[in-house]
């Protein structure tokens, strides 16, 4: 990430939450100033508008979210951190919601950032299809013809439009964390009829760890 | 639907089509009158502005969509009817895309079509949920728990971001029938691995089927 003054990481901050909080329409550069206590003119001297401040948030969301999603390219997942890792994606999107719920109209006002996301949605599509690769090779996962190649696209769209459907829907609209568990749930009811007979143990702890996650 | 005159007919009718083709934020009221020859002026006579005409097209495409999605609410579907069912959905919704495509931001923007747009969500659901116990007690397909549920839910989330997941993948720029069909391959792919070992005749006709709407 790039160095920045502490002024330019306060602004980001507080951008941040209130996008998230209120909505990318409801938030104009002079709401930002104001619950800063700055002028909009000293806001202004540090970025150039509220869709720069974005583009600036997503570049960081980007180096966060590339991080995460190398992890099983780097190296195949331990068996129990393939649903962890779930979870640690849909927190990424979770912090940088504002963005995900708006996808369309932000990539059609801010252009230079939708060659950049599509190439995440490359990098998390290849990221699910190398998890989904290593279950297959460890035998808890059984795939026919092309099966794990379009999986792999379906969770990506899965991931990318959750927050979007489940805020239409009203699903874990006063608890968050109902949300993204849901939403992992939701993931892993498409993974699991791909498991083999002898998954059962498997299926036990998965069933523990979401236990735990909702309790 | 409505008794409507000639000329309300073709405004709405060429609103769709440059909407469709150019995009929600490209189209202005100005745009419309000024395909049709007509003045700004008359144009405001018969609608009072674009998010007007949208309401009254989303009015047009709700009372179709009804039609369709309650079809298996009223009567099971014949099993080789099912594929095509989700066909005729997908093409409904291709028809209305410029809606789906920006879905977040018109529902935020013309706020009385977000309550009906989450009642067709619900009955979507319930059509896929029913469309699925047919098969289930036709014993051609197997659930566990509330995979049936989920499923039908993750359906109603594909056919609603199918679109723009799409898109952005560039999967059927060229060429909208194969986007419709790459949707509805998705869509089976989700069902098939619930299949019966019974089933090997209905994969077959399925095979056949897919086969067809490419060639």
């Amino acid at each position: 990430m790039v160095a920045r003054s502490k002024t330019k990481e306060k602004i980001l901050h507080t951008a941040l939450g209130l996008l998230n909080n209120e909505g990318d329409t409801q938030i104009t550069s002079v709401d930002i100033a104001a619950v800063m206590s700055i002028s909009p003119g000293n806001l202004y001297y540090h970025y150039k508008g509220k869709d720069v401040i974005i583009a600036e948030l997503f570049a960081d969301f980007e180096t966060e979210i590339r991080q995460v999603l190398s992890a099983p390219v780097t190296k195949p997942l331990a068996l129990e951190d393939n649903w962890i890792y779930l979870y640690i994606i849909f927190e990424e999107i979770y912090d940088f919601r504002f963005f995900y719920l708006n996808l369309t109209s932000l990539l059609e006002r801010i252009p230079e950032l939708r060659p950049k996301f599509k190439r995440l949605l490359s990098l998390m599509q290849t990221a699910f299809e190398l998890l989904l690769s290593g279950l297959e090779a460890s035998e808890h996962l059984y795939f026919r013809t092309d099966e794990k190649h379009i999986l792999s696209e379906r969770l990506t769209q899965h991931f990318t439009y959750w927050l979007a459907y489940a805020s239409l829907r009203g699903i874990g609209a006063k608890n968050p964390k109902t949300m993204i568990h849901e939403g992992v749930y939701t993931a892993l009811s498409q993974i699991t009829p791909h498991w083999g007979a002898n998954s059962e143990p498997y299926a036990e702890l998965l069933r523990d760890f979401l236990d735990e996650q909702v309790g």
